[in-house]
């Protein structure tokens, strides 16, 4: 089996997807702030949502849509700016409208419509500028105008970005053993980022031949080992969801073990990629720190101490001042609940490799050189390893740095 | 029974005790950074330590001392600057040696000597300076020197602080049945801080007579709801310590039911104001915010819930702001863990009272005014209120703001 990337993939790169991008008024300075990506086909789809117990109204919506139809899905409507959350019964009603006007206006059934909606929580979704966005959207897309909207993934993956600084896309091809097929994704994050998702949106797109249980499958160990090993900030979403469309356009089916096996590599590779652009444009960061925690009787222990370092305000504002102020790594570990014996605990950094040096063996301090220490957490990225002696579990977790510009980013986020 | 808060009540309010503090060297510009708190008579003792599993060398040593000895404690020690946690077995030697060396200065024995650290983790305790730090401080203690030294509660409280900035200390006295008694306390905090402790140390001290075992009990009451009510970063140190002292020297025993009553609750009202300055003082901190939750099945449920809106960074930026994006306020609930149906919560704030502004009724914004909702998030201490509808319980969290003066603090804090 073998992935390759494409330089410029985006969701429309697998065959028979196009999307279309309007400023519909919703950002400011006429930016594109809702897209639409559509499929010549039907689609088979799978979706993962926020666990959040206080969900939006796309998400409501979306998941009563899957209920009943997860076999002739074409579209999806996605905004920025307004995330139709904690906006009650008027904001579930703007979402079945939003359906209601994508379905009118591209000739198909509303429970073929899937929704998206990021940004500001508890402020009614302006329906006259989403119903005027999908008109102007969607004429764009049948004359192929290029001056009232732009076309493409990537204008897709720029209209979905808050406070993103860069789109973020890509796509892959994988040759499976009845041919190749296509991955492609999109998504936007920067803050409220944490597993279990965030103010984060994802779009996976894929022309390969597959049924639902197993695209349902598929994304779910996928975006355990990508999505859910993220943390900006430890705050989770009323909105997160990642959906994966599969048209089956390209004719070759993912139905044997080989094929399940590879396309899921594969659809790991694109989750995993849109995940660490995800980290590495959080808000504010200026750090793209790995954090291994090895040596633990279980995973979900591992994934437990390794996340309360990636969460730690103390270790993510000692990262954001380059200090190796690698105490504050050991003091988060110790509180995550899970028990372990401080004088078994190894704690190393490194660059290239987590085990380029060795700060504290068997809980004391090593020799190491205060200067060697610095020029490591100097760097953009590297890379943090505990290892706890009590298990042979691990686990890996990517985080950011706690920046002034996070502060100053989301101290007025609303203006 | 009354409470009455003396003018500029520490620890030395209570009958017995002496302070004395000096600079060892261990902060810059010969600032106060050793204090030792002495009782003329043995006190029944009572403790509660970190649930870290990290755990600093004093803490070990103290809950050792403590094991063997709860009845004959006379002294405590406490250093600034330096935790001496994540230092090994070579960490424990220095503690038990500061033991050794403050027990001979003062010709009483080790095992009643307590000790407290604060400050950066993983630096070995500068044996010199701290032993040449008690030779001054007994020293001047006896001669009544304050040249050399200063005296007095007062001067203890800002020996131990970090980055506070700011000394916590004040008594009270009770009237018993049996007659009145005095309680006084003392705490650092800044950094670090949340429920179950943090890197906050408290010294209580109390003339009253009362056995180790009540002592203990209302210690764990008064703890639960005051020191371990409150959120800084949501970060749990490696030493947090609260000591409560009782040498008994008021003569008036704490023994009946009542008298157990009234003293539990003047305890209460000295480590609530404790926590509540910790707050105020937090690291950076511009706001104090006391966040309520009821309606919940359980208190642990509510406290959760209180919890994670207390310790949400996007909630906390928000509050930096003054910016009434309460949307985040209900994310936050949405992901404490705790099931809730969001159609079902009601959203308040207010100054003086939480349901002075109704946001939110039954998952739905009502019409507030935007400038009403900004006018009370301007304030600098304000009160939210969440219900959620599902059961009778009730917490209450204190917490303050992440600003950008948290990150400056803590993006450098070791130079």
């Amino acid at each position: 089996m073998h992935i390759d990337q494409l330089p410029t993939g985006t969701v429309t790169s697998p065959m028979g997807f196009t999307a279309v991008a309007v400023p519909a008024g919703l950002k400011k300075d006429n930016q594109l702030d809702l897209a639409i990506v559509i499929s010549a086909q039907d689609c088979a789809c799978a979706a993962m949502f926020t666990r959040n117990q206080v969900v939006a109204a796309p998400v409501i919506v979306d998941r009563q849509t899957l209920a009943e139809n997860n076999t002739t899905i074409r579209v999806v409507v996605a905004n920025a700016k307004n995330a139709n959350a904690c906006t009650g019964e008027p904001g579930l009603a703007n979402a079945r409208e939003t359906q209601r006007l994508a379905a009118a206006a591209l000739g198909i059934q509303p429970h073929q419509v899937l929704l998206l909606s990021t940004g500001v929580i508890g402020v009614p979704l302006p329906m006259d500028k989403i119903g005027a966005g999908i008109q102007t959207a969607v004429a764009a897309l049948k004359r192929g105008d290029t001056t009232a909207a732009e076309h493409g993934g990537d204008a897709a993956a720029r209209a979905i970005m808050t406070t993103d600084t860069r789109p973020k896309h890509l796509a892959v091809t994988v040759a499976l053993p009845g041919g190749p097929v296509t991955i492609g994704g999109m998504a936007k994050g920067a803050g409220m980022i944490h597993p279990h998702m965030a103010t984060m949106l994802a779009v996976l797109t894929t022309d390969a031949l597959i049924a639902p249980d197993v695209l349902t499958a598929l994304l779910h160990t996928a975006v355990n080992g990508s999505f859910n090993r993220i943390s900006i900030d430890g705050d989770t979403s009323t909105n997160d969801t990642v959906l994966l469309l599969a048209n089956g356009l390209s004719g070759t089916a993912v139905a044997d073990a080989a094929s399940q096996a590879a396309f899921g590599d594969a659809l790991q590779v694109v989750c995993r990629e849109l995940a660490m652009m995800i980290v590495k444009d959080g808000e504010g960061a200026t750090k793209f720190v790995e954090i291994q925690v090895t040596g633990a009787p279980t995973a979900a222990d591992a994934h437990a101490i390794a996340n309360t370092m990636a969460t730690s305000p103390l270790v993510k504002t000692a990262f954001a001042g380059s200090d190796p102020n690698w105490g504050r790594l050991l003091a988060a570990a110790g509180r995550a609940g899970v028990p372990f014996n401080q004088n078994a605990a190894d704690l190393w950094v490194g660059v290239a490799e987590a085990r380029e040096l060795h700060l504290v063996h068997q809980g004391t301090p090593t020799a190491y050189q205060e200067a060697a220490a610095a020029a490591i957490f100097a760097q953009p990225a590297f890379k943090v390893l505990l290892t706890i002696g009590t298990g042979e579990s691990t686990a890996v977790v990517w985080t950011c740095d706690l920046s002034h510009d996070y502060v100053t980013i989301n101290a007025d986020y609303r203006t």
